[in-house]
Formats: structure tokens, sequence, C-alpha cells
């Protein structure tokens, strides 16, 4: 069949003018913020339905042409990257929050439903939706879940897996699931939700979501704190996790803070310079507890560990303590940054730290090493910035010698190459170094028994063969 | 082989008499607390290594023989009954907390740690290990993970599912896989340890688990409500949800308190007769949390949503409140009651208690229904006591048919057929009223990637074909 009558076909499975050809839209659909790989879709699908979604992946089958979805396209491992030819599925036409229910505390989601505009709808109904992370004011609630994201509140509230109450997905053979009905308690055999979380879409897309919500927090309260080493940041964790429920442990480098001070619009917290700085939060739910996290902080100055600290007494104190925070990723965009997203044990954060830093500064002394993350959960955002006098293909060559010495380490301590980016085809090739051989040719398999004909997103996280 | 020589080759696998084929430790090895079925292993092997787990796998695999995972033996499904000259794995000899990391608040358990021996060890740590019920004195951390235990703190805390950090697993090959580094952000893929979580046995056993802590529950305190009727305890449940972070949300029903009360040795909550009681538990950290706690009963008692209360004042109170929810699956014991455990999203609680209440008394009139469970959750226990003038033939026969009606109403209200006690042998037949054939296929896929030759727990979660 030719590839016109093909396209053809898919064209009469969707609503009139939802199949895109034209060379913006293909470049647009056809890729993430990543930029390493250029986009090359041969059509972008935009279905209205569930039946949809099933025609097309029936097609697909029939056909052998390779799928992508695509939410928000804010990933950063070209998980949603088209660079093969591939028909681009994508869920703008699928954005509607279709109902709540306050006694469940749920509310039913199409994939294409913006992360803020969730949170937002919780707002509005005095809850909350508690995953948040810099791109929530476009990513979708489908790719969320295709990544199990993250971001700066999962201390308290843990990634988007915990918030999926149940879904509908399509499987690459277009058959629909609907798994775990939303129930809380549900003990009938394996939980096949869990595999399509973090599933990246190559087990099948997700076209429904029953998203749970929680209590709106209250008093939000925050603290910086400066730390003489970053093994002081550990025992200051713990001080405060003893006594309070954070509901973040963010931590940045005084190199990143410098970055942010620079920028001229955010207040320094403190006079005293430091060479890591912790943030956290909590609810100030009572005086009693604003006064357990004083006396915690004294404690901590008294041990050595923290040098100098602020506490948020208004919204705006809070909102400008988050910037210090929020504002590194945006500023040192500047720099052409080479960055990685990786994960140990908290206990492990330290030692692993020191090693990556000694690794670099003993191999490349003229780079920037900009730590930050969320250390309350073992997550850290690795930076290097990319030396004035350095073009960008040196840079980037040298720095493909550092991912490999990264994730040897990563690898050293146990942990993970991707903490909450994923996998997709920017880290397929290092997978080994967090999934060991035989944990490869089990996923590898599983794919196959919901996917058979590999049409669900091909090449993204697993090994080129 | 003969028989003799194959247990003699498993034999040599093992510590000095740790193979066990005598007729007692076939009967008690051979079952759970489950009825049904009569035990009939071939032998049983105690393990006392993950070498020697991976080495009877191996040997089961050479010989095609069945193995069954055995822990504390208090399931309530017949998952771990040996009724088929299988062989009992038992983990009585990996009963080892091996390591506690205080700063990622995580301990290492073998898999025959009792649930109790973990929840005490938190408690010298000054930490908590959430998930309770009332099986903990004899429970196993591997039987707990097995069937995703959940319990009466799971409004709060979750499943078992939320707190195992990582785990190692022997799959139905002997190949050993560690599952998820015991990280808290780890987007590499399919998370496996989900499959595991809940799977019964059926795909591999767990030999190492490593379990999450959490900050020890401050001040609990717990109220006992009286409403007039179920419908009531819904907005009941949403008002104190909304001012207050619940630790437990349970229910039982004017029978299940009359049977208490009849004890002699339970105090009752308060005079006033009610058909329903909700008792909910919180943390009453500061005086504010208290009251508002007693404002919220107030305007419960205005709305004529509960027309009687008390608020433990006491560790004493605390506990005798307790009681009348924790003692009354032992006291209808006296009446060989039919169980059920079930469970429906929150909101259609009372729509399903019901339907299947009226199904009952218009069938069988004269059977006293008792109803308790976890309300916050969804999740119901379903009694129904002997009358003393039928046989217990008769009775369980007429069971099997209110069986049915209860599964078909369970389907209706697209709810769960096993809310905490898994699936095992006593609801394999019934699957299909909570899972779509098509995941029944895509899970018995599932198996064969991890068991290919069907030896790890067979006959369990499945349906006979």
């Amino acid at each position: 069949m030719s590839q016109a009558v093909l396209i053809d076909q898919l064209r009469s499975l969707l609503d009139d003018g939802k199949l895109l050809t034209d060379a913006d839209s293909l470049q647009t659909y056809g890729k993430d913020w990543t930029k390493h790989f250029a986009p090359a879709p041969l059509a972008i699908a935009l279905p209205k339905s569930i039946e949809q979604v099933q025609a097309i992946v029936r097609w697909a089958n029939e056909h052998k042409v390779a799928l992508v979805p695509s939410g928000g396209r804010t990933g950063l491992s070209a998980a949603a990257v088209a660079a093969n030819g591939e028909v681009v599925v994508a869920f703008d036409y699928m954005n509607q929050i279709l109902s709540f229910n306050e006694y469940d505390r749920t509310v039913v989601c199409q994939p294409g439903v913006i992360t803020e505009q969730l949170q937002n709808f919780a707002e509005e109904q005095g809850l909350y939706y508690p995953v948040d992370f810099a791109s929530a004011g476009s990513s979708q609630i489908g790719g969320n879940i295709g990544t199990n994201a993250g971001g700066i509140k999962v201390i308290r509230y843990g990634m988007t897996r915990n918030w999926v109450a149940g879904m509908k997905v399509v499987t690459g053979t277009g058959e629909l699931l609907e798994l775990n009905r939303d129930l809380i308690k549900n003990a009938t055999g394996y939980d096949l939700r869990q595999l399509f979380i973090g599933g990246e879409g190559t087990l099948g897309f997700v076209v429904e979501a029953t998203m749970r919500l929680d209590r709106a927090p209250k008093n939000l309260t925050a603290m910086v704190l400066g730390a003489p080493d970053m093994d002081a940041v550990m025992p200051v964790l713990h001080a405060f996790q003893s006594k309070l429920d954070l509901t973040a442990f963010e931590f940045f480098s005084d190199k990143a803070l410098a970055k942010i001070l620079a920028r001229g619009d955010v207040p320094a917290p403190f006079e005293t310079d430091c060479p890591f700085y912790a943030l956290l939060e909590f609810e100030a739910t009572s005086e009693e507890v604003a006064n357990q996290a004083l006396e915690t902080f004294e404690y901590c100055v008294e041990q050595g560990w923290v040098l100098d600290g602020v506490m948020s007494q208004s919204e705006q104190q809070l909102q400008n303590l988050w910037k210090l925070r929020e504002y590194i990723s945006e500023t040192i965009s500047h720099w052409t940054p080479y960055k990685n997203d990786i994960s140990v044990t908290v206990s492990k954060v330290p030692a692993f730290l020191a090693d990556i830093d000694q690794i670099v500064a003993s191999n490349y002394p003229d780079f920037e090493v900009i730590w930050f993350g969320h250390i309350g959960d073992g997550n850290l955002h690795l930076n290097i910035l990319k030396p004035e006098n350095l073009s960008k293909d040196e840079f980037f060559a040298k720095c493909a010698t550092v991912n490999q010495w990264v994730f040897e380490t990563v690898d050293k301590y146990n942990g993970s190459i991707s903490a909450e980016h994923g996998v997709g085809m920017t880290k397929r090739d290092y997978l080994h170094y967090s999934r060991s051989a035989a944990e490869i040719a089990i996923m590898r398999s599983i794919k196959a028994v919901f996917d058979p004909n590999g049409i669900m997103n091909p090449g993204k996280i697993f090994p080129q063969a």
C-alpha cells in the first residue's frame, strides 16, 4: 500500500482535520524538550475518543506502523520523540475533566488534561493535587503517568504512582483495559496499572485516568538553611523529619545560589555564605509546630550542622524562598548545561556527590558543576555549565565522557540513572547501569505480552539490540 | 526418578534437618487459616539462605515439582495451601532483621520476619511500621507482600505496597532479581517490584525486602460515633476528612456491637442505640486539632448524621474503643460465620451494603448479617452467622448461593471480589467478576514470563482451565 493510501486510511478513522501532515506540525509534535534527535514523524493523529485511539492502534498493527504518544512534550528523555517515521498520537483533543466525586476525592481525567488544570480544579473543590514540578503548566496527565512524574513534593506525597486510582489503557493490540476500578483495596492478582505507570507508552496508551486528590495543605511555611558541607545536610534532614511532616526537602549549592542572586530579582535568604543550602517546607498548622521547627533549627545550629537560616513569615516570603530553588533550572539554561537526573538512597547522597565532584574536578577542572535537587528523595540534578571558551560540540563531546563516569558511579552506589525523567532514547543504552540483564530481558518479554507487534513507542526504554 | 530419590536430592540442598516429611509437619505447613482444602504436600523445605531458595527452585524446575511458599500461614484465601503434592517452601529460618538505616528509615528484612517483630523493631528506633491487622503477631513480611496486606490504617498509610522500598526475589527460573535498589525515585522502565506485591507467590518468592518506616504517631485519639443509617456515615467521613488527617475510619453494625457487649469485658461506648457505628482515629497533636474534631462532631450531630459519640481521653480509653472493632472477628467466630472480604469505591458503600442486605434478607430471612470493616477504604467484611437450627453443611451450601449474589453485586458496583485477602484458591473461579477476560489472559502471560514451567504456586489466583 502506498504511503498516501495508508495515510488516507488513517485519516478516515479520525474527525475531520484531525490528521496533520504539514511540516510545522511534524516538527512541533515530533519532539519533546530534548534536542538530540531530529523529529521525523509520518503524521500526527489527534483522536477525540477512546474508540478512535483503538482504531488507530488496530490500523497500526495491520500495517506495522509504529506509534508514539504525545502529551505536553515536556519530557527530558526523548520518550515522546518521533524520529523514525512513526505516527504521533497526540491527546490535545482528549483534555477534559470528566467527573469528580467528593466522597472518593477522585477526578476522572482524559489523558490530555494539563497538570495545572487538575491542580486548579482540585483547588476549586477545596482540595489539592500534590504532584508538582516546573513543567506543570504544559505537561499532561497521560505523560505524567507514562513517566511516573515526581517533582518537588515527593517526600510527603510520593510520585504520580500514588495518585492514580485507576485507568483505562489501550494496549498494543488495541484492546481496552480498565485497570483497578478506582479502588483503594483490590487484591485480585497482578496490579497491571503499575506497569503502565512509568511505562513510557511502550505497553499501550493511557486513555483515561482517575486521579486522587488530597486535602489542601494548611499554612505552608518554608525554611532555608545554610550548611557547612553536604555531610551536615543528612542529620539536618533527619532532625526535621523526626519532628515534622515535611512537604519538601530540597537542596542547592552555593554556585546555584550565586546564579540566582545574579539575576537581581530574588532576595538573598540571609547574609552568611554557605557551601550548601536546604529548603524545607511544612504545614505550620499550629504555633506549636512552628516552635518545634525553630527549636529543631536551633538544635541543628548548636550541632554545627547549620550556619544560618530563615523561616518564611508570610505567603510572599514563602514564594521568595521557593524562587531560590525553582528558578535554578531556567537561570542556568543560559550556560547550555549538560544535565543529568540521578538518584541514590538518601543516606548515600553526600558520598555520591563528593565522588562525582572529585571525578569532574580532576578531569575537567574548568567545568563548573551546579548541584540542586530533591535531596529528601535522594534525587540529584547534576548540571555542568559550558565554559565560555569551549564550543558546544567540544563541550558535549567531553560531557559524553562525564556521562559514562556518572553512570558508573551511580551503579557503584546502587542508584538510578534516571530518577524521574525516564529512559526514553537518551538513556536506553545506559539502562544496564541500573537494571540487570535478567530484568531487562523480563521487561522485553512483558512488552511483548502487551504489544506483540512492537508498535507502541518502539526504541524507547530498551537498549538497541 | 522415584519419589524417595527426588526427596533425598532436595534434602541435600538444605541444611541438616531442614526437610520435613512427617505427617504432623505436612499437616501444619500444608495449610493456612482456611479450612476448605485438605493439605497434602510432598515435603516441607526450610531454606536458610537465598542460595538455598534458588537451589530449590532449580530442582523444582528440573523435576517439574510445584512449590508453595509458606509464611505465617494466616492467609484467608488458601494461597498458601499445598493440597496437591507440592513442596512447601517455608521461611521460618529466614526470619532476621538484617540492617537498619536511620537516614533512609529503612529496614532490610528476611521474608520470615513477623509483622509484629518489624513493628516492635520500628518502635525501638522511635519509628513506626504502619501496616497493622489482626494477624500481625504471626503473619510474615514475605506473606504480607505476597498479598499486599492492608488492615486498619490504610486510609492514612496505604497498603503494604507503599512500604516496600525494594526487594530481592527468586523467580520461577531460579533467577535472583534485585528490584528497585531501595530507591524513592527510579524511572528506569517497568517497576517489576509491583508485580510481586500481591502476586501471591505465583511469579517467584520474595527472599528479602527493604521496608520503609514512618515517624511514630503522636497522641492517637479515637472517636466512636453512632449514625442513624449507613447513608449518614458518608458525609461524616467527608466532614472529618476535610478537617483532620484520619489514621483510621472503621465501621460496624449494631449487631456486631451487640455481640461484643455480650462478652461482658468491653464497655459500651455510650447509651444511645444506633444502627451503625463509625470508629475514627487521628493524631491529636495539639489542642486545636482535638477541638476541631469536637467541632466537627457537633456539626455532624446538628446535621442529623450522628446520634451520639465519644472521644478517648486516655490511652486506656483509646484501647477500649478499639476493642469494639477489633474483637468482632474473634467474637463472631463462635457462630461459624460465612465470611467475605470485598470492596467498592467509598462513595458506593451505602447503596452496595443495602443491596446485599436486601438480597440476603429476602432469600434467607433467618440469616443474621454482621457488617464491619474499613469503610474509609471502601472495604467491607461481610459475615453471615449460621442459624442454630441449620447444620454446617446446609449452611455452607446456602452460602455458596449467597457467594454468587455477592460477587454479582460486587461486579454491578464495579468493586473487588477480594479487597485485601487475596484470591488464592477460594476466589480463583470468581476472578472474572473483578477482572476482564483480557486482563486475566495478560496476567497468565506475565506469569509465564517469570515462571515458564508453571511451578510457582500453581492453581492460585487463576481460574481453573
